[in-house]
């Protein structure tokens, strides 16, 4: 079975690129793929509010409920935020995109920079989130949790690599059961709550906490603030589909609009309804089990939609990761196609997919779990400061961007860098809207980083200038290459002579060498056979044979050279560059020509010197040398 | 800094080859090397027959003493036997060369195959014993026996590829440290058994231990044969020195039968004088503490000398592995030039030592320890195995010579496959020393594998057909390589011809692709440049540059392959194919032209497709291809 029939076998057939439309997302996939990161938040987002009010005690967690709404009204400024970028950036790129077309180069690599790192975290965070919901319920499976994480990586990636369509049917049965589960506890609370339809009150729980501290003043803005903060976690995942525009099928913003603001309510409602019924039941954090367990199990006690709620809960954390693999490489190949990361990033797979940027992804996410043991408790404080730094820039961008429209007149419109802008209405208000939003994310960045920055949010603000020196490195290269690779001035001329002379490095004289020499006299008259001899034995053995050929020998020079170490390939590379330096030939191609014997067996391989293979790594680094290969195969049996 | 000069850093500046005899060990130095493993037995050799004996309770640990002296004659006819064999086979091999010679192709590789596995354990036995003495001294270091163990054979490991003076140099010291130690005890717990000099009596131990078992018969003698099974682990690594003969300085077999005596003579009396102060001073086997230990201490208390002998113990644990560093390569390199062992095993390295032999066994050894998690009690049903075998093939080699020999008449000498024999006197009364030493052998071999087949011992017996295999398969291949390459019956007609067809893939139209079409069309007139369009965009855009170089690719044909996936690798293959293929240029060589640009800086290569090295891979498996790297150098900056 060779390599392309085993990856045939777990990718599936290659597509024609003519096949991409077909490949594309409806509506309904789409929701599942992008919408699954930013809908987990909820299983967390409240709670994080919770956990910090808790210090004032029991009666603080009352401002839940403001707080919630705070963070809604947020995500609702960021959500419409995200739809005028769909909307003026039709081609996607998201935050990347419009920082490049309005605040230029370093902010928008900075924003890549801050996407990428959040990314990346998204994966690692959301695998080891789901594998802690399967060792709470198993714990005898503890140990194994790096596996677990590791092996779940290795699904999403292996399903990813399927091909976009695939992964989204896949994938979308969990993302609407956990959706419709939850939702349909958080109708039922309401009614309860409410009495409606002659539904029973919920018993409210009374399991008073005092406070642990009393703060006044600046100390207990800062902690409201940080409670606003953790609610935020509610908004990671949100940009996901300006990023991935291109993944729609046509018309393509308009359905990637239509899929946001399904996305925005589906959202909200989860959030504002789980957040309303546990500030009003009078939840309280507990460190043994989630507050959307808790809600669920008072609600609707422990039986099968209080399964469905869990299973479901672990399913979707574990599922947060699949919206990473859609706008991780598709943001890659942006910044490729820039010439920011490497160019192959931009290539698509057999399935159409970015398969470089998938596997790029999945491999720095393994090295994360395997490297914080799959504890994603202590990932978090480096989670969420990459996404809400790129919704402040992104922001930034679109404020600038409505100021140019506001500008424009009716029925005028004008191209800027990347894309074609309109007249429209109310472009002020929207850019009141999108400096509102930059700030206020701005802030909860700062909150994030200066709460955390101890526990491990130093390593992404240390991370991010890595990358964006990184970036522009990898473009220096490749303008260094166009240079060198450039026919603006070409002149025929300058293309080099090539040496009438011939080198052919030969161990021994049998048939492969002879083959060589064979083809070396056909290039040129002055073909040179060079010979290492350790030994004078070895030397004597040469000569010997070599007088045997006078035919194909003649006009051929034997170059033997004695040499008292073991190592061949040295001698020979001083003496090509003795060649190459000498000034006969100065500024002419010189030509090698090794000879090679290829065993038939990938096996066989490993019972030979591979002198040839090791000459040619070590002639890799000089300039105006062309290798010749002329193989001698075998058709071995072991 | 480059590989080379840190290579040069951690190893030493290479040896040129006419050093080779200023590398070579003289008697002191080599009898460190080569005896630290049989000497090492002496750590726990006596401690083995007790232990079996103890099961029929303390008062049969008496039979320990005459068991001890079966051991020793054993030990000296084995001592005798390979003594023997130094003088008639000086160029070394041992058990290999001598079966090779006397018994035939396979039971010499049976012996080599069983010699090869137990040096590998030997590796990983002693640095796990080692490591063992260290972690019951230290408990807190139990968790990192692994790491330790490894770390040791890295030392190790480097310290052989300084060079065999070097490492013979300091491993001298701890092997003489731990000789010289024990020997005092011994002299000491000698002095004050008979009261010699006004020592004073050794206080008697008197705990008995009652009999766990009453057993006649058979079942008696079964457990008498595994105690004495158990004394041989002393003999292991007797035969170091056959092997290494050519380690030694000239006169090297004279050098080589003198140390082999010293270490006979050394190993000898630490094993008698620990096996009869153990039995006569009352020693019973605990789990907790070893019978040297308990031994130096009832001699000397827990002083100077105590602590002395406790550490050069752990020492020459670990030391035992160095002789398997000897051993292992130099028995490889013998395999190697038969053919047998792929043919890079018997090249010496930069320091005269073979690099190659010795990474395999310190890979492999590691391996062991990892599986193993550094328990030697778990490898111990592996170890003594295989050298048990190897000594009784050896033997019965000898047995063979010594035939020969005796019908030898006075002066008269023959040539055998290997060596030169001579008349000798008493060649009948050797070769019935051998006769027993083989039979005994072989008697300890079989029931060191029946009493530990279940626990280990099976993996040995599997593994030494699969090596014998191995064998002849890679010199099965090594023959259908040189038939291929044979020059016996070779025409220079049958060198083939070289077809008038150059083709050149190219990617684009840039300084590179036309260079590489500049020196193609020196080749041949037929010059076609080959090149995957895989959008129209790409198609018109190599088109307009094509034709703006009129002069360059006049005569050249641009043969345009549209292809609707992304992969440009497998067209330009299928191209090439059919052209071998073809009626055209069968049985020709075709030329295919790649140009590639190489960066200055290996990280730069991160950067690009590599295209052209994956074109050159998938192209590697077609016969009668030549195939020519025209490189294009780019100093880029990063």
């Amino acid at each position: 079975m060779t390599f392309s029939a085993i990856k045939r076998f777990l990718i599936g057939d290659p597509f024609p690129t003519s096949m991409d439309i077909h490949e594309r997302l409806d509506k309904v996939r789409a929701l599942a793929v992008f919408a699954s990161d930013p809908i987990s938040s909820n299983a967390y987002a409240t709670e994080a509010i919770m956990s910090v009010l808790i210090i004032l005690g029991s009666q603080s967690l009352a401002l839940t409920w403001p707080l919630g709404l705070a963070v809604a009204s947020l995500v609702l400024m960021v959500v419409f935020s995200y739809i005028q970028t769909i909307l003026h950036y039709p081609d996607g790129g998201g935050a990347y995109t419009v920082a490049k077309d309005n605040l230029g180069e370093f902010p928008s690599l900075l924003a890549a920079a801050a996407l990428l790192t959040d990314y990346i975290l998204t994966v690692s965070v959301s695998v080891s989130a789901g594998v802690r919901a399967v060792t709470s319920a198993f714990p005898e499976t503890y140990d194994y949790r790096v596996q677990m994480a590791i092996f779940a990586i290795i699904f999403i990636t292996w399903m990813n690599l399927r091909g976009v369509r695939e992964s989204g049917t896949i994938f979308a049965i969990p993302t609407y059961a956990f959706v419709g589960g939850v939702l349909l506890v958080i109708l039922l609370g309401v009614g309860r709550y409410f009495q409606l339809f002659g539904l029973s009150a919920i018993p409210v729980m009374e399991h008073s906490v005092p406070s642990s501290t009393s703060l006044t003043g600046l100390a207990y803005i800062w902690l409201l603030l940080r409670a606003f903060s953790g609610g935020c976690t509610a908004l990671t995942g949100i940009e996901a589909i300006s990023n991935g525009v291109q993944a729609f099928k046509p018309p393509e913003s308009k359905n990637a609009v239509k899929t946001m603001v399904a996305m925005g309510i589906m959202a909200m409602s989860l959030f504002i309804g789980i957040t309303f019924l546990a500030t009003h039941i009078h939840l309280v954090p507990e460190e043994t089990e989630s507050i959307l367990s808790q809600m669920t199990k008072a609600i609707t006690g422990r039986n099968f939609l209080y399964f469905w709620v869990q299973s479901f809960t672990a399913a979707i954390l574990f599922l947060a990761a699949n919206t990473a693999y859609q706008d991780f490489p598709r943001l890659s190949s942006f910044l490729s196609k820039d010439g920011f990361m490497p160019r192959w990033m931009q290539n698509r797979g057999d399935r159409l997919v970015y398969s470089w940027g998938i596997a790029v992804l999945a491999l720095i996410a393994s090295i994360i779990v395997i490297v914080f043991q799959a504890d994603e408790i202590a990932m978090l404080p480096l989670y969420a400061l990459g996404v809400m730094l790129s919704f402040s820039i992104s922001q930034a961008g679109m404020f600038r961007l409505m100021g140019r429209i506001a500008h424009l007149k009716p029925g005028q419109s004008i191209r800027t860098l990347v894309t074609n802008i309109h007249y429209e209405r109310g472009a002020r208000w929207k850019q009141a809207l999108n400096a509102v939003g930059s700030i206020v994310t701005f802030i909860v960045f700062i909150i994030l980083m200066s709460t955390k920055f101890l526990e491990g949010a130093w390593i992404v603000i240390a991370i991010i200038p890595v990358l964006v020196y990184m970036f522009y490195s990898i473009r220096k290269h490749y303008e260094s290459v166009a240079a060198a690779l450039s026919t603006k001035e070409l002149q025929p001329a300058s293309l080099l002579d090539v040496a009438d002379i011939v080198i052919v490095p030969i161990g021994d004289v049998h048939r492969g060498s002879l083959r060589a020499l064979m083809y070396a006299k056909r290039l040129s008259k002055d073909v040179r056979a060079v010979c290492v001899m350790t030994s004078p034995n070895a030397k004597e053995h040469v000569l010997r044979r070599w007088k045997r050929f006078p035919k194909l020998t003649r006009r051929i020079k034997l170059i033997p050279i004695e040499y008292d170490y073991r190592d061949v390939i040295t001698p020979v590379v001083q003496y090509i560059e003795n060649i190459i330096n000498s000034d006969e030939f100065s500024n002419q191609l010189i030509t090698v020509v090794i000879p090679a014997f290829v065993p038939k067996q990938e096996f066989g391989r490993l019972l030979h010197n591979q002198s040839a293979a090791q000459l040619q790594w070590a002639l890799r680094q000089y300039k105006n040398l062309v290798i010749i290969n002329v193989p001698i195969h075998i058709d071995s049996k072991m």
